[in-house]
């Protein structure tokens, strides 16, 4: 309970404003809040309280351990208890599918990206880094809880359920460039990991895209890379 | 000598491929090379040293102090110490520049899509995260070396050096969309501190500028909101 374990039902969002953002976007996950002794009793105080009290969220305030046992920070306040779940994606829409994602922090800004750009269900392909870690939690702004994230245990499970759709897979040699590719809905936008990219069978899928860039670098961080594609295929404009 | 000091002359590419980059493209910086007992003598060993002996860096290989000082990764085999050097900024050519940057990952993922999209000047006003900090080297994963990063002390000393260009400052609430802004050379692509975003003085300068996002979340991550401001304006297409 005093730790975040991966296999736990529940994790945390650590910090008031994530707190609230959870209180606000996704109540029926909250779990327990735990307020800190340090919290002030402000108007941050109070409007948890009244967020947590219309859904009888149980407020805790009296476990320091836990602020120690989870928080690197010395000024988070709150912890809003919550659980895990996962909804499955929707057929009609656009998806995001990350193939084997290896690090937690570019989860949360992808899933922060992905939210800007008017994204709603991504699709992550195992093995890959927790996104229910509270690390991933926290990078992600809270933009986590307006999202659908559902997990696969490999592409063709995903591609088995989610048929007639555009695929444009990105990979550093392909042919079609991101600013001139033709872009046809309902798509997938589909990125490989951070070290070793998407495995060279996804050459022959789809229409593979690649973001035009120098040779000074091999390619660009992954979190960039994904932002700069959902930014190019967005209709928010 | 054996921790990274931020006053100090000198910083630290840490990892044989970085140790490589900054040889194959900035030798001219290079001090001197420490290689761990434990790294192999193979091809790679073999590069390094003939790279190193052109000029004649001194090559160290009997200092493990320095590995367990320097690097938190124990696969870390290889670490090139090299002068910090600041170049002034080409007049001429597009600048980015960032106003009091605090994270250095950042920092370094930036330079990666700097280099990626064609910029080769980078201004940094002060106070900002310090970008010689071997954390901030290697997250460029040697880009840095194939750029101009210069520091000045405020913003209008920035400007009073280098007149005669198109300021496009990045704001939130400004009036022009990426998409649709009239992109004028020489520019210089101006981003805020991570927190706080430019100042509202930035409104009345130049043509400022918006990513478009929707309402879910406050701002993406900087390096995210740069690279998608650099592949818009970028002539690599």
């Amino acid at each position: 309970m005093e730790k975040y374990d991966k296999n736990s039902a529940t994790t945390y969002a650590l910090g008031t404003t994530l707190s609230i953002e959870l209180l606000k976007r996704r109540i029926d996950l909250a779990k327990r809040i735990y307020i800190s002794p340090k919290q002030r009793r402000d108007d941050t105080y109070s409007l948890i309280l009244s967020l947590a009290k219309e859904k009888n969220i149980p407020i805790i305030e009296n476990n320091e351990k836990i602020f120690r046992a989870l928080s690197e920070k010395d000024n988070c306040m709150v912890i809003a208890e919550f659980k895990k779940e996962e909804a499955p994606l929707d057929k009609e829409r656009n998806h995001i599918v990350l193939v084997n994602p290896s690090n937690k922090g570019n989860l949360g800004t992808i899933f922060r990206s992905a939210a800007a750009f008017g994204y709603k269900d991504i699709a992550i392909i195992t093995p890959a880094a927790d996104y229910f870690d509270p690390k991933a939690i926290r990078s992600s702004m809270g933009a986590i809880f307006s999202l659908n994230v559902f997990r696969f245990p490999s592409f063709d499970e995903y591609l088995s359920l989610y048929k007639e759709r555009h695929l444009y897979p990105f990979l550093l040699k392909a042919e079609n460039t991101l600013n001139e590719v033709r872009k046809e809905s309902p798509y997938s936008l589909i990125f490989g990991n951070e070290a070793t990219g998407l495995p060279d069978v996804f050459y022959s899928l789809g229409t593979p895209t690649k973001i035009p860039q120098s040779s000074l670098v091999d390619s660009l961080n992954l979190d960039n890379a994904v932002s700069i594609a959902l930014y190019a295929f967005s209709e928010i404009k």
